[in-house]
Order: C-alpha cells, then sequence, then structure tokens
C-alpha cells in the first residue's frame, strides 16, 4: 500500500493537540523524512501555522478531502473523528496510524508497541491503532518477564495524568488548583469530579460489568498486543492530579519462578525499558521525570509473597510521548523499513 | 487500671498537630467525659490554648512528669515520641492510646479498630495501638467481607494523602503547589521528592525485601486486626497530592465464591462502613468527599474474573479521622464501657 519513497507525505490529523505538537517535534527530533507536512484539525485552529524541516506549514480544517496524496496519516482526534476519517484517509491511499480507540479491538487493525509486536505491522491493511497511553509502558514492562516466566494473571492499578484525556484537561487541573488555592469556585468540563488535590477511579464510560472502558482496554489490548488470551488482568484505572506521566503499580503471577533480580536482569535487557531501581539511594521512577523520556522506567521491583510466584513493580512512562506521539512514530518508521525490507526482498528474489 | 469516673482526666500529646487537634474536636463532638484535658506539645508550641468543654486549657510541654493524675494519654507525635514517654504516662497509672508505629506489632499490645476487634482492648496492660491510616479503612471494609467469604489473598495499592505524614506535609504539599504555578524554585523537606503533582511509591523507611515499612504495616497489621494470620496481603503505598482522605485501590480473593451485590450487602450491613457505589450515575468515594466523614466508603464494587474468586473495590476514608483521631476516641469510649460493664458484672456477683 505504501510506495517506496525518499520522502513521505504525512499527514498529522490533530495537529494543535498535546499528542499531534509532541509528534511534530518527534518527527523532527528523528528526523523522519518528512517531504510534505499535513496538519489537520478541527476549524477553530485553522490557519495556525506548524514549524517542520525548515517551513511552516498552515493548519487546515479536518475533511474528507484532505488526504489526496497523503502517504502517512496520524490520527489523534478522538474516536469519533477517527471512525469518520480514516476510512477516508485509506480510501486516499494513505495508511493511517490510529491513537483513538475507534479500530484498536478490530481484528484486521495490528495494534502495536514496536518492541513488543513489530512484526504485527505487516499484516495491516490501511489501519494500524496505538494503544491507550497507559497499556504502551505495561506492555513494555510485561513482555520480556512474560517470554522468560509466563505471566499468568496481572493486576494493575493506574496512576493517570491529566494529558491523557487531552489539552483541556490540562488546563482543567491548573485552573482547578488556583481557584483552590484562591478559595474561588471549581469549573468541572473535563473531568466529572475535581481532579485537583483528588483522585477518581473512573477513566472511560462504565461498561456492563462495572469496570470501565479504559479498565477493560488495560486487560484486552494487553493480551492483544502480546498476543497471549491465556494472560488474566484485572485494572483499575485512575485519574490523578498529575499533568504528565503515567505510573502503575503492576502485581504479577508467573508460571515459573522468578527472583527481583532476575527481572531486574530480564528488564535491563529489554528494548524501550529502563531498570531504575534502588531503594538503598531512594531511586524509582516517578512521574515528573519521565516527561520527555523515550523510554518506560521500572523499579520497585520485588517478590511478592503473598503468592507462590509473585512479582510487584511500578512502572512509569511518559504518556504523550512513549504512550503516544513516539510509538505512532516508530510504527510509521518500522512501517517504512518494513516496506523497504519487502522490497529489496522482492528485488533480491 | 481505669478507675470508673464519671469524668476523666485526658492528656493529649501532640496537641498541636492535625490529628491532635482534630482528636479534641471529637471529644467534643461526641460528648466524651473529659473532666480536664492535659494539652501537650514541643517546646515549640508551649502557652497556646485549646478550647475544650467550655474552657481554655494551655498546652505545656511533654515531659515525662506530664502524666500526673491523667487517667487517658492519647498519643500522636510520632513514634520516637512514644517510645520514649508512653511508658511514663502507663507508669503514672494511665492508658495510652498511641496513634504511633511504636507498639502496634508488639504482641502484649492490642492493635484495636472498635468495629473490627473491640474485644481486644480487655487485655491491654497499659498501651492501645491505633493502626496506621492506611488499615483502619482497609480491615473496615475487608473484615466483613473476611467473615462471610474468607479472604485468601489482598492485592492493594493506595493513594495517601499527605495529611498522613503530618502538618508539615500539608503545607510542603501546598508551598510546591504555589511554587510550580509561578515557576519558583521547590522547597523539600517532608517528602524526599516533589509531591506537587506526582505520585511517591515511597511511604516509610525501605526494608529488606524492597518494601516499605508502610507495605510491611499493611500486611501485618492487617492480619493483627483481623486475627488471622492466614491471609497473604501484597501491599503498595504511594503518596499522591491530595490533602486529605486515602484511596485505596484493593483486588481480593475469597475461599468462597460472592458476588458483587453479595459484597454490596455485606458492606451495607458492616459498622463504619457506607457503600457507596452506583457507576450509572458516576457515584463512588472520593477523598475530597470523606473528609470529616466518620465511614469508611466503599465503591466500584466489581467482580475481577482474573481468578476463580476475584473481587476488585474502592475504598475511601479520612485518614486523619476515623484513620487516627476518631478511631483513637472510640478506643476510649470502648475502654470505659468495658471498664464499666466489667466493674458492673463484679458487684453485681
Amino acid at each position: 500500500m505504501l510506495k517506496k519513497k525518499n520522502t513521505y507525505v504525512v499527514a498529522v490529523v490533530g495537529a494543535t493537540g498535546t499528542v499531534g505538537k509532541e509528534l511534530v517535534e518527534i518527527l523532527k527530533e528523528r528526523g523522519f523524512p518528512v517531504g510534505e507536512l499535513v496538519p489537520l484539525a478541527s476549524e477553530r485552529s485553522e490557519g495556525e501555522k506548524i514549524a517542520c524541516m525548515g517551513r511552516n506549514w498552515t493548519v487546515k480544517r479536518l475533511t474528507k478531502e484532505s488526504f489526496r496524496n497523503v502517504d502517512i496519516a496520524f490520527f489523534s482526534a478522538g474516536a469519533s473523528r477517527s471512525f469518520e476519517f480514516v476510512p477516508a484517509a485509506v480510501e486516499a491511499g494513505a495508511v493511517a496510524i490510529d491513537n483513538s480507540s475507534a479500530f484498536r479491538m478490530d481484528p484486521k487493525v495490528p495494534l502495536v508497541v514496536p518492541e513488543v509486536n513489530a512484526h504485527a505491522i505487516a499484516r495491516h491493511t490501511g489501519i494500524i491503532a496505538n494503544p491507550s497511553g497507559a497499556i504502551v509502558g505495561l506492555v513494555l514492562g510485561m513482555n520480556p518477564i512474560h517470554a522468560a516466566a509466563r505471566i499468568t494473571r496481572i493486576v494493575v492499578t493506574t496512576f493517570q495524568s491529566v494529558s491523557g484525556a487531552g489539552r483541556n484537561a490540562i488546563h482543567e487541573l491548573a485552573q482547578q488548583t488556583v481557584s483552590l488555592l484562591n478559595f474561588r469556585d471549581l469549573e468541572k468540563n473535563v473531568h466529572l469530579h475535581q481532579i485537583a488535590f483528588n483522585c477518581i477511579p473512573h477513566i472511560g464510560v462504565f461498561v456492563d460489568n462495572g469496570s470501565t472502558r479504559e479498565e477493560t482496554n488495560i486487560a484486552n489490548e494487553t493480551r492483544k498486543i502480546m498476543e497471549d488470551d491465556s494472560i488474566s488482568v484485572a485494572a483499575t484505572a485512575v485519574s490523578v492530579p498529575v499533568f504528565r506521566g503515567h505510573s502503575e503499580s503492576v502485581n504479577i503471577e508467573t508460571g515459573k519462578k522468578v527472583s527481583a533480580n532476575e527481572v531486574r536482569a530480564i528488564l535491563s535487557a529489554a528494548p524501550g525499558v529502563v531498570v531504575y531501581d534502588d531503594p538503598s539511594k531512594n531511586i524509582y521512577p516517578l512521574a515528573i521525570d519521565v516527561v520527555g523520556k523515550d523510554a518506560t522506567y521500572v523499579g520497585r521491583i520485588r517478590e511478592d509473597g503473598s503468592v507462590a510466584n509473585g512479582i510487584s513493580l511500578w512502572l512509569v512512562s511518559d504518556n504523550i510521548r512513549k504512550g503516544a506521539a513516539l510509538n505512532m512514530v516508530q510504527i510509521a518508521e518500522n512501517l517504512i523499513q518494513e516496506k523497504r525490507a519487502a522490497e529489496t526482498r522482492i528485488s533480491g528474489g
């Protein structure tokens, strides 16, 4: 689908959002072969300028005609826009890399964290989905342990920053904080309840079994990316008054006994993971420290004696960067390499 | 030890602290028979006045001679002060109700949440310990389920407010928040790392197995209060930027299968617990809503299919009130009743 080129026409849907902006920065940082940037957004942002590859590109209003000549279309503008516009992008010949929940569990759509299942990219039919922010970090930490010791069950509680809910949620936390410190009334628009100085155990809508959509996503997406439906997952997803960086308290049970030191060794060798774990020096990952970092950081690794083969750990990653923008760009990089490798193989054969 | 009286001489060690102040308020609210209040604190607070029973009582400096004629001595001034001064209080004939960690795991000292193990009060030999704030709420929620369905394992992750670390920690969160919003440098005195807009998986010192003291306390105190060493507990204790109210994400496994509705019914009938659980109306407990409340609130009750008999829930309580001051006063109320009942029985015999 994607032709081999020296440079690509790259559309970014949601270009003025938190993830969209980060994505353009990452394209620049990593020298992605952007020939032309097509920043797309809602009417409100039309006309804004976005700098990339030494030029200013004008933000245009997203329509179904936006994707002419586009090779790669990054989507990060919510599920309803993806449902509406991803098919138009694919129809126009682009590969859509979608950060919304719209297609994540579609069996025809690969759901990809390149360090874990890059091979799944090859079977795409126009759409590749990016997992929710909390899941990218989780599978990066879980997959290497699973390969070594077979994870049978994961009990995870997330501490999710407001940036996972977008730019307005970030503003809301700041505004509510200022209001509270000045004894003024609160405004609530994005979060259902006060998020400043509070924790809310509710991300996404509630589904029938009493879980939230985010919690069922954590279970389902984890199994899909790790390609093993035998892994049991119990998730509780909580919004915390943190601007950026998702933290996760993870307890796992494994088929094979592994020690905390073995887990440290396994994760130290794993791509995209940094073991940051020295209690004697008060070293463990913190949300404020991972902002802008590519890796997922793991610490507080310890054996859990409450079960036969138990391990507890604490995992933190930048939900906007590796949880979204960086992972999307890495998928695109793999797509190009995959394409190039495939064409090399064909021409070589 | 405690003589039957119409009113009691009550000492409050740490009278000007967060818990001490709340405790005096609760004595007043509940009409505790205070004949004389002896507020004690460090030199810094000497001379401050505390209103109670229509009088102003002058804060005095804590010394080993402070406990003459004292009947009940509430301690909430940290473990080192309790180690030093609780024996003096007991020697002087007082019963010490201690909110520090000093004596909690001492086999001679009852560790009490009255709704769970009031009977343990009777075997005290001068000291009764109050559990850590995160544990009072936890056992209030767990004990009724254990009685009905035998809990075999608890996996708990706490979201602990800074008030658990005292008045200076509260100020630190406020100060750091203001500094960050004004782009000023942060001061760190109480927390090892920035707590504003951050979550820190480190409460208490680290112990040998890679857990923190708070995490091992959660396991050990839960078993001691519930009087069942067969319950396995895996805990992760996390400080969050919330002023007051501890939230806990709890996953349990039971010997007997219970449904979410059965758990709701069990907890609705349990003393000290309020079931606050209606996802269809976005109703679940929140830290900001429980401040000043006596009960522990439980919501997000759902079956966890990742294990044979699994239940997940979300539990929130006011760590200063029920987690400390109120529970201490309830212990004292039980002590008085216990004493009165015992003496009635003796005189009646």
